[in-house]
């Protein structure tokens, strides 16, 4: 099965579009977990063992990784090796590079780390995104509109009557039509998300940003139902960071399986 | 010193904005030097030991080790501590992140590897440069216009009569005065190149695509001249390639020291 087939599979069995975010902070563990390389891959480990059931996908944030050099690379590996081969495991890095450069990043991340599905930036145009297509079952998802205060900044210029991010999306929905191009749309830019929902019916969304951010989970929900590939909603502080006591694995188990049926309950029935 | 006043200090010395850019692929490795880690390390450090002396700034591409995994980044490390300390080292990573994941990459960037200035993507505003900005002395380029044939893509888009990447670079511009943000601007967008340096007449450039990419060499050392900072012109595989036989390392000193010269003497009397 490729990987969009996986996402179709098990979006299906769980009925919800949760995606588990792996963004380990050293200022952020619990209580006895050590705030260094070792530490961080203990609760990422723990986070997917106790919560992954739960989900549909997985996204593990690079960034949390890269901080500690050589061993955060192979941190990074064993935790991506323990997400369960039913759910797709989604590289969050973001890269945003051409040509030789992009091959790189692509064998890094889809290559040697075996990742489904990588984050990607569009400012450089269709030049950074085909070494990744290149791959030619995995998933990319490009930032579209995110949900971070100064995404206004460039993302919402006006380019002929239209903000940019419509411009981008438009460009990313037309181009790639087999449903191995998302578009990732922040959870608290929710009038943009229901422009972009309306706008372009086909693509999916990776829709960060719900639960500590802020954004509207029913909203984020239904604007993944019905596309062209089943959308996920990416949730991470509310499930890791659920509890900062000893019990931090129960507990993040158990918000995750609350937000799945709350999330489940969002779909509306044609979803 | 500041890394800007190591900049300006070699700058002054050298009389020329010369950037040696450090890009190993192992398919572009002379004869004798293996296609693994081990040769892209001792390549990369070779080229260094060789043609530094005749370089304002060394830019390495992360990419190119990050491909490697865990010995990747302890041979990233180990190049990056190979760069004289006169020479500002710019690790060229185009992050584009927030919050506390730009946070973990500057931590990555400018901590551990103890970059003097980084590349950085401008898609997600100003927070996307925060974190690297809280490095109080350290430099960022951002790109605006690059040099790939789908650059115009997304860069070129019409804002209210402007090309969106002028946008881009007038924000930069007008809001960080004190020489720490410039601006990345490839060399083969000759007119985009030109319009920048009219328009936007203080902030450094970094210019890529001399040499192999076809970029113009004048051209690229006129518009860094003159400005809030110095700025540089990257070159790297007609130094880096100037042999695949066993001279490469002096083929490399030499084509640097050739660059070096032309720049000098392309630089207008008043830069």
């Amino acid at each position: 099965m490729t990987p969009l087939e996986r996402l179709g599979a098990r979006r299906a069995q769980l009925g919800s579009p949760l995606c588990l975010g792996i963004d380990p902070h050293p200022d952020q563990l619990p209580v006895g977990v050590t705030a260094d390389v070792a530490g961080i891959e203990r609760f990422a480990r723990g986070i997917i063992e106790a919560a992954a059931e739960h989900a549909t996908a997985v996204k593990i944030n690079v960034a949390f990784f890269e901080a500690f050099g050589a061993d955060g690379a192979r941190a990074l590996a064993r935790v991506r090796g323990d997400v369960p081969r039913d759910l797709i495991c989604i590289l969050d890095a973001k890269r945003g590079d051409i040509g030789s450069t992009a091959e790189r990043y692509a064998t890094a991340l889809l290559g040697e780390l075996d990742a489904d599905a990588v984050t990607l930036s569009p400012y450089l145009g269709e030049d950074a995104l085909a070494p990744f297509l290149a791959f030619d079952d995995r998933l990319l998802y490009v930032l579209v509109r995110t949900s971070n205060p100064s995404a206004s900044r460039i993302q919402d210029l006006d380019v002929d009557g239209q903000p940019l991010y419509r411009i981008v999306g438009r460009w990313l929905s037309d181009t790639w039509t087999d449903g191995r191009v998302g578009l990732v749309v922040g959870a608290t830019a929710t009038s943009e998300l229901e422009a972009l929902r309306t706008d372009l019916p086909e693509p999916a969304f990776l829709v960060p940003g719900v639960g500590a951010q802020g954004g509207d989970l029913v909203a984020a929900t239904r604007a993944c139902d019905g596309r062209r590939a089943p959308g996920l909603v990416t949730v991470s502080r509310a499930i890791a960071g659920a509890s900062r006591a000893d019990d931090w694995a129960a507990a993040a188990a158990t918000a995750a399986e609350a937000l799945r049926r709350r999330m489940a309950d969002a779909v509306l029935p044609s979803g």
